[in-house]
């Protein structure tokens, strides 16, 4: 079966030099996947003539005027840009033409604008950015929410708990993923009021066999891989996530400077350059570019705004494994199996609200 | 002029095998100073013999019939043990007899013994845990708080910056240290109501001449040396720090493995030994050891429990730096100039307060 996927073409530092170029070598190696190409028809064309993909059959282009830019405020994304690239390649989702969407544009804007166009699921006030984090099990550490909200009640990091849940159990096939709560110490009494709230429904839910709740974790367990779901707030999550990217460049930086100081560092980077492309691979940040959009009605992977060819196509892949392995109804079932009647809020009401200043 | 240090030789997970080893390896390179070495007065003393240091003028012994174990609660080690070699070590900075206290003991309980018997400096609310990381500059960025204070109001921020802007002035000899506040994105509109509200205040500060206030920083900030301070709640910071300590031991491992995987890598790894060893003395955490204590009447420095000899050695080294370019007047001059008067607490009332839970 052919799987479908929107791409906001315009977004993301590079544009359609990047986000054609990946869907293109994505296609080329995967035959299950059509792609609806959105943003400017002209450049889009021009790209896919680059590699005579200019009317493949699995390659659709659909014309969009507007880009949301990276800087733009979420209000403009929103309410002016109606014809946006963003917008047009979530409403593909919306009408059922496509089944995933990924966009490399500004998380905030996407954020606000996949909320508007897709609505939440019923029982999610709000939605979660979940990424991979690699781990010394050589397993992948999914950590959520990354960034799209700053501000979070217990009720919220619950709620990321289940679709994280879901999310692991249908990509990874664990039946019952371990749920990691972030905090400042492993004992109960550590932490601040919102995590130690949190950390009473989610034992609630272990006890009653319906979620596997861990306990608290510390920043190091998320790459231990102590658990294989990681919760925090957005705040929390978005910090983390970028101190460890930032170091992660440092460790880059400080590895190629003292390869590259003297012959006898070069010999020995040469002798050894195949223990240097594992370390590489094993740390490259691309392999783990791709966030998901948790508790929309529709599948939206966020890549990285700086990526480049090679890791807007894992974005893809993320897009593509998601729709191939049902994530949404996984979610939308965890979500009716598991969210008390009480703590269940009415969706149309959700989407009525103003969305919220994202990261 | 010499510089007395106690040394709560009972703290961290290795005690006075490791303490004792570190305070005579300090000693004997560094004649402008003397220990007071607090602990089981057998135990301490059959560990200077070991090093022919029995006796010796710079090193007294003060027993202390009590520990405080790691994973005694705070309450244990503020209200029972009243003879800890950690409380005996804070009281002789109390009486004048040492100038600072060094500890490998566990953090929530040196910080209340700390606020116990030290007090807090008048126009702190809240005592926080100052440590530094490297950066690509090859400087070091400090950041406060780690752990100390997991819910923070936008004051206690506030008040953060100026004792790290004090901190650094003192150690690094900068008149106008700059400061960043970690956030979510470098916006103002981004982030949660504390950090907004913080950056009014550091912003007006700013304003007046009286800080160096660079504005919202993020995560890979810390590694990119934007700034000389990086300011965040103890919730934060300890989640951060532990992240990016997990990160650099699973880097480690990474390149351990790797260059050990085969014949080739191996003979690489030994010509470009040079290389592997700049690399571990960047990434190197026991380089970084010794986070400071900010905000007490008092100088102390808290080394990570796991600390060996070496890493011990450095969080001696911080201590002794403290005293020698005078930090806790500097701190103490910036808070008067500083602190609206309306801002200030009464020290006395503070004191009174219970400890609050720390990481």
């Amino acid at each position: 079966m052919t799987i479908k996927i929107s791409i906001d073409c315009m977004g993301g530092d590079f544009g359609p030099a990047v986000t054609v170029a990946a869907a293109v070598s994505f296609a080329s190696r995967e035959p299950d996947v059509a792609f609806l190409l959105v943003g400017n028809e002209e450049i889009l064309n021009a790209e896919l003539k680059k590699y005579s993909y200019l009317n493949h059959p699995r390659m659709t282009v659909v014309h969009a005027s507007e880009t949301v830019e990276m800087d733009d405020p979420i209000e403009i994304a929103l309410r002016r840009k109606k014809d946006s690239s963003m917008r047009i390649a979530l409403m593909k989702v919306k009408e059922g033409e496509a089944q995933a969407c990924v966009s490399a544009g500004n998380t905030g804007a996407l954020m606000a604008v996949s909320r508007y166009v897709l609505k939440t699921m019923s029982g999610v006030d709000r939605p979660a950015i979940c990424s991979i984090l690699p781990n010394q099990k050589k397993l992948p550490t999914y950590m959520l929410d990354l960034g799209a909200n700053v501000d979070c009640e217990p009720l919220h990091l619950h709620q990321f708990a289940i679709m994280g849940s879901a999310l692991v159990s249908a990509l990874e096939g664990k039946a019952r993923p371990s749920i990691g709560l972030l905090n400042v110490g492993e004992e109960d009494i550590k932490g601040n009021d919102v995590v130690k709230k949190t950390a009473q429904l989610l034992r609630a839910d272990h006890e009653r066999g319906l979620l596997n709740f861990y306990g608290n974790v510390e920043g190091n367990d998320i790459f231990k891989g102590t658990t294989d779901i990681v919760v925090c707030d957005g705040f929390v999550g978005n910090v983390t996530l970028k101190a460890v990217e930032g170091l992660g460049r440092f460790v880059k930086t400080t590895m190629t400077d003292a390869f590259k100081s003297n012959p006898l560092n070069i010999l020995g980077a040469l002798i050894a350059r195949g223990a240097l492309k594992a370390i590489s691979k094993t740390m490259n940040p691309s392999n783990y570019n791709g966030g998901s959009l948790l508790g929309l009605r529709g599948v939206v992977i966020k890549s990285h705004g700086s990526a480049d060819k090679y890791s807007y196509e894992w974005a893809i892949q993320r897009a593509f494994d998601a729709v191939k392995n049902d994530v949404l109804s996984r979610i939308a079932t965890s979500l009716a199996e598991l969210m008390p009647a009480s703590e269940e809020t009415s969706n149309s009401d959700l989407n009525q609200n103003t969305p919220q200043e994202n990261a």
